[in-house]
């Protein structure tokens, strides 16, 4: 079945583009990307410290099957409501580096939306050596994840 | 003449390398980009704000000789003392968007020091668009008023 989230990795290059649509007013996308207990829910991890504000920071960890932690943390460079959050993004402790990331938060009619997603590695070696973890799915399912809470959300604001 | 800072910008890369060394302990050289009072003498600019640590961040403004006020700000992802600072960059109210920074601090001798800087931009143009402004002269003027600014405080503490 294809995947709603698309992915667009070109060769030879240190950045990828990322696009989702959803059945979802850009004000409520854009909380799935601001407010804690949310991220905790569809991310499933937890979240240590998320300053939703330009010049902020985050620390998020999850837990794996095995009982390992693993950290995920960052600084947000730009972060206007409703339409954009820049920011760094790194799994400590990995190889991957550091990434930055440029989230566009597009309003398509009153109740759906998109997102567009810039992330730029350290090296096109890096990014993809990312694209070797089961990424694409991933995201996908995370972003299903955010689909099903938020459609929650909102049916129960009515 | 030569320019002591040398610059790698490979054709279609998003990214580029700059390295310059300095007759400087690595100490010394990571304090031009860790404390205010520095920055303002070497940049020429005006510290409006400077949280030199991790999850930190960083306000600059300059004066052009019009009088006009140009912004320089960016959030601090990475700060080890005397090793590395992971940063981002952005000129603002410019087309040339958000950079990922990432300088190491190198000591060579007790007396002697690199810094190591690869930059990575947006896109391939938006680093060309930079690379067209006198970016490698104001650079290498930049670093030359670190060495001549560092070296008068190495030899009035001793």
């Amino acid at each position: 079945m294809e995947q709603k989230t698309k992915i667009n990795a070109e060769n030879n290059k240190q950045e990828m583009r990322i696009t989702r649509e959803f059945e979802l007013p850009v004000e409520l996308l854009f909380k799935a990307y601001a407010e804690a207990e949310l991220i905790e829910q569809w991310m499933g991890t937890k979240v240590l410290k998320l300053e939703s504000k330009k010049h902020g920071s985050y620390q998020f960890e999850t837990t794996d099957p095995k009982g390992n932690k693993h950290g995920f943390s960052g600084v947000i460079h730009e972060f206007i409501p409703n339409k954009k959050i820049i920011r760094t993004f790194e799994m400590e402790n990995t190889p991957f580096g550091v990434q930055l990331e440029i989230h566009e938060f597009e309003k398509l009619t009153d109740d759906t939306s998109r997102i567009n997603m810039h992330v730029i590695y350290e090296s096109i070696e890096k990014r993809d050596q990312i694209m070797q973890l089961p990424f694409a799915q991933g995201l996908n399912m995370a972003h299903n994840r955010i689909q099903e809470l938020l459609s929650k959300l909102k049916a129960s604001q009515k």
